[in-house]
């Protein structure tokens, strides 16, 4: 493997949509492919997923729900049964017109989202109010047209959870909505280290179909919000549309009440908008595949067999004490190169071992999150997996923190109309604006339409005084986030 | 939930077919679904799909390979790269002509394998032999337009991971398809008790694109075999339609020899299909989700509590002990339907707790496979954890040895074709036949032709004499396994 001349990585804060791009292929998290608007999740890229899945599928099955899987073709009738489903999602659509050489009598639709299916499912299999709450959670992939695309956040086809359950009563099946919301509000700040804002969607930017659609927003590096997941209430229009009726205890024939929540494969974007640098990416210690990485140091071939003997026992330290571990015995490459490219991968701790630290029986300790010599730490050998865990933690929370104070820093309230305009102008991003709206919908489309900023989340259960909207300055109950969003 | 009637499943004996069907909806393992050809996996038949797929992606990443994930879509033009690849697949595509609601220039393919589109990839990602070999395997759905479908066996859109491997040398490539082979072979025979027959395939039986097909089969509860996993060779073929070629250390450019390798939802069939009897279920417990099933066992409402207190006491030590457990406290329902639905579930081990054991500090242990009073066996609270343990690798032992049993005894040697041919007359299986044949396609077309057996493995690394084709009669140097398969 040749130490090429690489072209430098575009600097974030000269170009955000290049620098995210270079970081992607050069950490081979993922590659454009063949198929317009669909992207290769590469090992690097996948693994991540896997990680993130691993442990939401686990906080997910803790609530009750239960995996299952349903096709991925859908009739194009079931699509049109809810008026609003339709409407959202047509524009979106791939159709499959031809299967086994021949023309189909009905066009099959590729899921865009599986309500429709699902619930058709849930039509046959509720009959008594013991059946209740149904909660299926399925993992799968997804297809929807999109005009402009962006890996990650924007794929014409994505891999996703999708949750959807029916219970007995409207209470029941809006707090599952909120439950389902806080899952994914703690699973993103605790696992991903991405600190977000929570809150209920306006009407513009309800799901299509949705009576009510909850929100978990993320401020990426360049000031942008990013939607990272949705739990919706769906009320009873599925239920209507798709017949799903039960019997109460005094059997009578009851509707159900509908939930569904999902987060995708965009999360993976979320991780390098919010964390990533000029050198590359930087992954939170919980869902890194390799945590720890170990570079062996030598100069002289006499010092190369102890020095990767001290290695080789580092790793096996680390693997015993469950951390994700790499030794990079890699020939030929020089011990800047490794550390550049662990950089760029993303590594949180790497290990440096030379023969001066054979001879003393110790180890370097370097942050990926804190470039240069001051925030080096020796460590005895023996130390190693204890302190790694430790450090693992330390960078976990401090890449959180981190986030937190910019997400602060580019969080700002405004009274007036005018400085909230100023503030969004410009290329990028304009950070997440904390103001008083009246909730109509003129005002917002004014604002999207000045601004290019969007309503994001307006939070829940506000315990302030009315106000005056900053459009129109009516009165207004309460304060919402709007921001420039991807 | 009432205790209704319910219809009686169909006696294995009596109808196979009509019976593994019943099972399944009777289990809710799967339901049929509104799309031609395809099934919605429920809860119950997913989760022996994830703790399946959990294990063998395991002891596929020792392997070496390395999780992707790459487009469902496949522009048309890739499929017909591989001349004997589009000839076996033509038939059964699904194509998607319309996106976004407009005509797409060229249709795409809803993959029914991607050794195409992998391919494709590889060849931008293959420069050096440095990059060799290169190992990514893919968990995904496909979709092939089958006209004849059952569940899970042979279903329009199915599950499956697909490994795709490059090799610097076909030696190399070779290795690899055997080495998968046996990952097949000990994963199936280790974790779901399935016993193989391995070896290759005969030229008709190929997979589309391959030099050589290697297969894994298991014999069905009503004598026909089944298909349950396949490792191909690939050669160079797709690497010459793809050109993916690298330099070697001579700085010559040479094409890599491949691999793929695969097994799907369908082993969920196999399974049913050797395991289950006419009570349900017999699921093996390393692959249960639910391993023992505690059924507390009460008549006078004072027994209630302290049957239901060690009942929780027994869930709970089960549970600390990594046991799969259940504590089944439905109210209204009686131990008798509560057997009933957990022998028809498969659940391997059922703990019966009643007032006379709580007073003994014992519990009742029933084996799934073993039905009836003589097999019970009474324990001590205390011990239960160990003992459940125990027996739960008994069971899997002797399920098993039970079904290599019926496999040696459904197996037979024939040295003339019209006893051969008497044996697979009639309906439903007749075994395996293993004989000598001259490896003529004539000789096979005549047996397929003539009995509906099928080549199914021509063993490796025979230590044989020549002997006569069961056919023709002509000098064979080979033993091959015919039988009517799924």
């Amino acid at each position: 493997m040749a130490e090429k001349e690489e072209r430098k990585v575009t600097p974030r804060s000269q170009d955000f949509a290049g620098w995210y791009n270079d970081i992607i292929l050069r950490a081979e998290l993922a590659d454009y492919s063949p198929v317009r608007g669909c992207i290769v999740f590469r090992p690097d890229g996948f693994a991540i997923w896997e990680a993130l899945r691993d442990e939401l599928d686990r906080r997910i099955k803790k609530t009750g729900a239960r995996n299952a899987y349903f096709p991925l073709f859908i009739p194009q009738s079931f699509i049109h049964k809810e008026a609003r489903h339709i409407e959202g999602f047509s524009p979106e659509l791939a159709v499959v017109t031809h299967g086994g050489g021949k023309q189909l009598e009905e066009p099959l639709i590729v899921r865009p989202t599986s309500e429709t299916i699902i619930n058709h499912m849930f039509a046959q299999w509720i009959h008594s109010h013991r059946d209740l709450p149904m909660m299926v959670n399925q993992w799968c992939n997804v297809v929807r047209w999109e005009m402009r695309t962006r890996m990650f956040l924007r794929t014409t086809e994505f891999l996703w959870q999708e949750g959807h359950t029916a219970h007995a009563t409207q209470a029941e099946a809006e707090r599952e909505t909120l439950t389902m919301l806080e899952v994914y509000r703690s699973f993103c700040e605790e696992y991903l280290a991405i600190p977000l804002v929570t809150g209920r969607k306006s009407a513009a930017e309800r799901f299509a179909g949705a009576v009510e659609t909850y929100t978990i927003e993320g401020l990426m590096g360049d000031g942008r919000a990013l939607q990272c997941g949705t739990s919706h209430f769906l009320g009873q229009n599925f239920a209507k549309a798709f017949e799903i009726r039960y019997l109460d205890d005094n059997n009578q024939l009851q509707q159900v009440w509908q939930t569904s929540w999902g987060v995708s494969t965009r999360l993976l974007g979320a991780i390098i908008m919010v964390h990533g640098d000029d050198q590359g990416l930087r992954i939170p210690p919980a869902v890194a595949s390799v945590q720890v990485v170990i570079v062996p140091i030598w100069r002289k071939p006499e010092e190369r067999e102890s020095v990767l003997g001290a290695a080789r026992a580092a790793f096996a330290a680390l693997d015993t004490a469950g951390v994700r571990v790499r030794l990079d015995d890699r020939e030929g490459l020089t011990p800047g190169f490794k550390f550049n490219d662990w950089e760029m991968r993303g590594v949180p701790v790497r290990v440096e071992i030379g023969p001066r630290d054979v001879a003393s029986g110790e180890v370097v300790l370097a942050r990926r999150d804190a470039p240069g010599k001051e925030s080096k730490r020796k460590a005895p050998i023996a130390e190693l997996p204890a302190r790694s865990r430790a450090l693992l933690d330390e960078i976990q929370r401090d890449l959180y923190a981190q986030a937190l104070a910019r997400r602060e820093a580019e969080t700002r309230q405004f009274d007036d109309y005018a400085s909230f305009q100023k503030q969004m102008e410009g290329e990028g991003g304009g950070g997440l604006a904390d103001v008083y709206w009246c909730g109509a919908a003129a005002c917002e489309t004014r604002i999207r339409e000045e601004t290019k900023a969007t309503c994001r989340a307006i939070p829940l259960s506000q315990q302030i005084a009315p106000g005056r909207c900053i459009v129109c300055g009516e009165t207004a109950s309460e304060r919402a986030f709007f921001a420039k969003a991807y």
